[in-house]
């Protein structure tokens, strides 16, 4: 009966908490955005690590069953440090998503886009690369679409404009699998596939993330056995911004969103 | 000789430090720019007023005689708090650049832009309304500048095309001066200045600041007598993102930036 607990850095983890109500009803889940701190793209990995042991020791607060990190950057950055930290299983975003994109490869070339930490970070490509070191990885940081999602600029010409500005070293590698590597990109993805076209398969972790809880969950019998789970939501900023930009995130209002004071 | 202290959400600030070198070369500057936890503008009141406590500290630590809170999130939010609780003069951007503006009006139509946070504080509103009651004040957030200035985007034609639809409705309202309300947009002048027409004035907050400061240091008989200062420049975490974006700020390069482990 304890919670799945998920955190991010602000809202792009609703992506996760949506995949995760979708395969798994019957749990509840508790989640923290960090919108005091919001973005952890452009910070280094010392301090990305130090709020993340924050935000983990406010979920171990709700006694929590496992973690989500809900976040690119912080699973680049932090997960091996953090996951030596705590006995809680702590799933990361990057492993599934670079499992799913050389299943999904046929001509081995896999692009990845994410935040400046995640790509200068190179972590999916060392995970790609342990899959199958033939594969040729191509990175590029997309720094504004994270902006441009939360200003709700979803399908503007200009966003377009722009996606195809940095989506073109990628085009012109000819990759045929690209990996949304941050967790506000699945808003973008009508835009990235006209700027890709349609052949190319875009690899959304959120999916992947919530059949690896699953598996693990059910291996460790720790499966809730209701039909239908809550969601709680906790930020350390701004619960009012969060709740406007959720609704996008989720499909559906959220309600349940309280401000924490520290985390 | 003590210095002067400077503190913005990261690097927009440098373009109240390059006015206050220009205007009183013979200052010494320690500037702290809370990269750790920028951008601040998205954020709510309360948390920026709490951060800018914890800068302000900072500075204290250099026994600085005078502070600029080179931020007009800061300067909208918690100027009035922290003057409170401080003995130091602080000098905020918001009222440098609405009297400027109301001395610049002919038609008495100001516009301002800014980040979601100063717009919505009505700050300028509130300060250019005591200085003329008639003044008709149209105010715009534009929070896909900052992200455009960071990525060095300065004159590309997606930010034009941003640019013009932000500003639309201050052509609308025919205002013949507009209020640069954020630190970062003077670096987009030229594409503000091409939106808006050349007979639209342009304040920019940071001259006015420094003019202020040089008043301020002069009635208290606290300007410096060298020739030339030096300035030291402290962030909260990514020190090289910072050198790379200050040298676009200053026009120069900067060395002397430390990292600070807390605030």
């Amino acid at each position: 009966m304890r919670p799945i607990g998920v955190f991010d850095s602000g809202v792009g983890g609703l992506t996760v908490v949506k995949e995760l109500v979708r395969q798994l009803p019957g749990e509840d889940i508790v989640y923290f955005g960090d919108t005091a701190r919001v973005p952890y793209g452009i910070k280094s990995k010392e301090t990305v690590i130090r709020f993340s042991i924050e935000n983990i020791l406010f979920l171990l607060r709700y006694n929590v069953k496992l973690i989500c990190v809900a976040c690119n950057t912080v699973s680049s950055f932090a997960l091996p440090k953090i996951r030596n930290h705590f006995r809680v299983p702590i799933v990361g975003v990057i492993s599934p998503g670079a499992r799913e994109a050389v299943y999904a490869t046929k001509n081995k070339r896999i692009g990845v886009i994410g935040t400046k930490g995640t790509i200068k970070s190179r972590s999916y490509e060392q995970e790609i690369k342990k899959l199958d070191p033939q594969v040729r990885v191509t990175a590029v940081a997309c720094p504004l679409f994270v902006p441009f999602v939360e200003e709700g600029w979803l399908s503007h010409g200009v966003v377009s404009t722009v996606a195809r500005r940095y989506l073109k070293p990628l085009k012109d590698s000819k990759v045929d699998t690209l990996i949304l590597g941050c967790t506000h990109y699945p808003l973008l993805k009508g835009v990235i596939r006209d700027a890709m076209g349609s052949e190319v398969a875009l690899i959304d972790s959120a999916k992947q993330v919530a059949v690896e809880v699953n598996k693990i969950l059910s291996d460790e019998g720790l499966l809730s056995s209701k039909t239908k789970g809550r969601a709680d939501f906790f930020v350390s900023d701004n619960p009012e911004w969060f709740k406007d930009l959720a609704g996008r995130f989720l499909g559906k209002p959220v309600k349940n969103v309280r401000k924490v004071n520290s985390v």
